[in-house]
């Protein structure tokens, strides 16, 4: 092989040195990028039994093969660690320009360890690399830290941060690129906070080299003009995520205070369409895309809402709008900028809130408890204050920024029935009675409740039913039904998800999966294929099972909140629901399908199925 | 979908009905042809515990999506029934000219069920079908019976039939495509011969549509000059798969007096080059197939051998020759005409003269059983003579024609240690000591020891590794050593060799899978791809386990016979053999790849993963 090969960074904190490693192609090849990456190294380098939160655990931020080349859904990267919410594998994808900018400073993947005396930053140009001090940036909200740093490296310098949320580590926080594009999920910006590292800021000239340049760059002349005429690509760039409100909620399939219902009286002032005619200022994209899906928002009093933190996509429209029972965007386009300034999960954020709404309602928290605030839902000025102590962790707040699951532990009172979560991590804005598949996805993703490592299941949309008949699954599936047909297509649609988060390439981006085995064989140089590349994904969700299973989490871990298994009294989807039996006998079968034993645990011949044999002995 | 889909034709011969069936264009996807048609038909449509020789066996020939595309390769069909020599399914492929003319009559299977009271053939031509006595055809040789057909359909209409061997229920007949292409394996021939049914004729004037007209053309023409310049194809073009002895006889691979030895010091004289210099006319294809592999040879006084039978190919040359202790190219071509003449598998009556051949020099036969024939190893017109007794039944003979399984048993006196075979299926001419990988494909195969259905394990030789970069396995194994990583390869391929199987496609034709692919998108219209098509090779490969269990073939009867256990006492190999505990572990790692349960039994999870729960009801 002649192909692809990078560089990986390896910055311990505690000593302030740093090393580059150069993996042989074949690793590459195994491993991909992005998720594929992070598993190996969590895997393979991680003490088990670690502390989240203390020096031993390891962050790591990893681009892919096609991060940077310059074509729609390029712009990512993935960020993981041991997590501080789950106990488990912690991984995160996230967009921007900060991703495409590490590997035009050389790297493919940057690893952080040991922890840092005192509060740090990173600079790193060009393969060059600096620990800087921190002080004078701690405590600032992130677009004060970015302003700084583009003023002292300059505008075309990228930022990727935590906030004031991580420098506390509430369990909560997220790591923001370029101030508007978060890696939310499963914590990570606790944990970046515990290593003292506020910042990484990079900038880059290198250019890297396809494999196959007149090939790759013929294919990019080509898809640009595709991806822009293609329908889902236009939808995406009018209406945003938050496009979808309307439909979910006319399918009973918009999470409504606290999972209760799955209709909201006040969609249609939270939908896409209200956005658009109301608070919107423009668009905004991740590197080279040209869908641009993300809102600029801008809110005048009694909020204070800038265009540079974004706004608010569906998942924040949701865990702050109907999930809270709050029908006012301008007071969810506030949540998300104190998220986004603060580099808090909005999803969970939200959700915590709701939470805690629902133990007001119900006389578990009372006013003595919330500081004298009516946390009722539908209550946008309680939901916006509570915000603030999360941030500030204040009374409750400071209860609450360690997500649901732990709250509801400490709140005690039956509070833990209210808590929606899985192993540790807060349910985001897709309704299991509706998404039925997914239900089982929440379930099983080694990341816990986590829309993002798994396929949604209505099938043959646009986007899924394409991939899905590449592989073979032929039949259309209908929503709301658990069947084996059903678990086969959440396994074959998690195996490739996993694919386009080892690329690290963007959901949202219509290209098929020929497209992008063309673009993969043209830049790597690899005559790869969808069966390579499927097993390539299949390895990542292999190795991140062995690693939950090393940490604990096992069979238990798997399961679907009783709310779920509950039928919505009324709507659409009134009287449906899977019972526990259904999502045990799906989740026996995934396990089945994916060579793993009645426990969940992958089989010696899986592992050496997938040339991993070595994983037998971690 | 709006792509390929075909005809199947039923005849019932118990009561000379026929009809025609179209099923739908998922089945074709889901199933392709050949390989995965026929375990289909058979896994649905058979009674359990049925005789093979008795009314209620189906004999399938199925035709794949490419057949008669006018590229090299094309040229195949399946055979298949319940195997009178294994009890489980029986399944050979098959060259030549009738396959294609299959597709142009309008037909991609003929189902051929219950039993004609008197000899018949059947007449196709164009999509209609006549049931016509053989009376005047039964017993004769097929080049006679060939040319009677001939002279009444036209010179253009093509004979697919069985020999008096066939016609006298020999468990190792086989069934002979234009005289010189048999498919051998499984005892098909006598299978046939119990239904009554000496031959099928075809004349096909119907052109099928391309889903992609100009694309499959465009491809043809670009792929055939790229087949013509291919090494391979030209190696196999000048040597035929002769060619292979020398290498063999290097290595210690080529079967010597019944697999006793793995050299074999005749082996020059009955090498491809040796062939190539003395009794070589002319070289034969399939239909448009450019590599033409098969040769024609003439052999006079005191033999007579003429072009129109072809010549001996490895495997004859191999069970004849070094098998036999055999040194005479004159005097196995001879053979091979005998078994081409009377439809007889070369590769089993080889072996099944090699096993009486070391029980005579044993002493477990005698002159007395043989009816004074001096069969010991080397003794050419001892072989010769045996075999005109298997295939007249005569003496010996009549038991030797049950294979070496039956023959050993009747035997007795410690006889079936000698008898070379896997489920009662005589082992072909490659050497599980020299091939340890082939040697466990061997064990697990379906249709016993069967080198049709597996990966050769001399790995990253240009044909195979090729393939399996593709799939995902980058490093090369060396032969002869066992390793969970060999199992992963046999395993691959294993399941791509079902896929080609069931396209039906040439195994020696060099086309890259990605080149199979365009042909498979542009023939068929389906966006298929590797991933989905080795799911269907997967799903065959799992729905002939299911046939097996359902008749009584279990765990036990995946087995490597002791001789293969036991190392060579001399040469390169000398002293090197896998013991029977290294076996049971990859036929155990095996299964558990495939997901199967401990005793080789498929999985309710893996059925539903392929997409065919309803297996699990059969």
């Amino acid at each position: 092989m002649n192909g692809y090969t990078g560089k990986i960074l390896r910055v311990d904190l505690s000593t302030s040195t740093f090393q580059v490693e150069e993996p042989k192609e074949d690793f590459y090849r195994r491993h991909l990028g992005g998720t594929g990456f992070v598993t190996y190294f969590l895997l393979k380098e991680l003490k088990p039994g670690i502390d989240p939160l203390g020096p031993d655990n390891k962050l790591i931020f990893a681009t892919g093969p096609l991060t940077g080349v310059p074509v729609s859904g390029t712009g990512r990267n993935s960020v993981a660690a041991k997590s501080p919410l789950t106990g488990g594998l912690g991984n995160a994808e996230v967009g921007g320009f900060w991703c495409a900018e590490v590997k035009f400073a050389g790297f493919d993947a940057i690893i952080i360890e040991g922890k840092a005396n005192s509060p740090v930053y990173l600079w790193i140009q060009d393969g060059k690399v600096e620990i800087k001090d921190a002080a004078h940036l701690w405590g600032k909200p992130t677009k004060e830290v970015q302003d700084i740093l583009k003023q002292t490296y300059g505008p075309g310098s990228r930022v990727c941060q935590i906030g004031p949320a991580g420098e506390r580590l509430a369990r909560i926080a997220c790591i923001v690129n370029d101030l508007n594009h978060a890696a939310g999920r499963c914590g990570m910006g606790a944990v970046m906070g515990s290593k003292n590292l506020r910042a990484i800021v990079v900038r880059g000239h290198q250019k890297f080299p396809y494999a196959r340049d007149a090939d790759t760059l013929a294919l990019i002349r080509r898809l640009i003009p595709e991806l822009k005429a293609n329908r889902t690509s236009q939808y995406f760039h009018t209406m945003g995520t938050a496009g979808v409100v309307k439909s979910l909620q006319t399918a009973s399939g918009l999470p409504t205070r606290n999972f209760q219902e799955g209709q909201f009286e006040g969609a249609e002032q939270i939908s896409g369409e209200w956005m658009n005619k109301t608070i919107l200022k423009s668009h905004r994209g991740c590197f080279a895309c040209t869908i641009r899906c993300k809102p600029e928002v801008a809110v005048g009093d009694p909020y204070h809402v800038i265009p540079e933190y974004g706004g608010p996509e569906y998942e924040t429209i949701g865990s702050f709008g109907s999930n809270c029972g709050i029908d006012s965007l301008p007071a969810i386009a506030q949540a998300n900028q104190m998220c986004a300034a603060n580099g808090l999960d909005t999803i969970a954020a939200g959700v915590t809130i709701a939470f805690a709404m629902e133990c007001f309602e119900r006389g578990i928290l009372t006013e003595s408890d919330t500081g004298g605030i009516k946390l009722k839902f539908g209550n946008a000025d309680a939901m916006l204050q509570m915000l603030e102590n999360i941030i500030s962790r204040k009374g409750l707040g400071d209860i609450l920024a360690e997500g649901t699951a732990r709250a509801a532990k400490k709140i005690g009172k039956g509070a833990e029935a209210y808590a929606i979560h899985i192993k540790g991590q807060e349910v985001p804005m897709h309704e299991p009675r509706f998404k039925a598949g997914l239900g089982i996805g929440y379930a099983i993703s080694h990341t816990g409740a986590d829309h993002c490592h798994n396929i949604h299941d209505s099938a043959y949309t646009t986007r899924t039913g394409a991939a899905m008949q590449a592989m073979g699954v032929l039949e259309p599936l209908p929503s709301g039904e658990l069947s084996p047909a059903k678990v086969r297509m959440l396994l074959y649609g998690s195996l490739w998800q996993h694919v386009l988060d080892s690329l690290v390439f963007c959901q949202f981006v219509p290209l098929s999966s020929d497209n992008l085995v063309d673009l993969m064989r043209a830049v790597t140089g690899w005559n790869t294929n969808i069966f390579e590349l499927t097993k390539t994904g299949e390895r990542a969700v292999t190795m991140a099972r062995v690693f939950n299973n090393r940490e604990g989490l096992g069979k238990t871990d798997d399961y679907l909140p009783k709310r779920f298994l509950t039928p919505f009294v009324s709507g659409p989807l009134k009287g449906l629901a899977p019972t526990e039996a259904q999502v045990r006998e799906c989740i026996d079968l995934y396990y089945s399908m994916m060579g793993w034993d009645n426990n969940g645990v992958p089989s010696r011949a899986k592992l050496e199925e997938l040339g991993i044999g070595w994983v037998a002995g971690v």
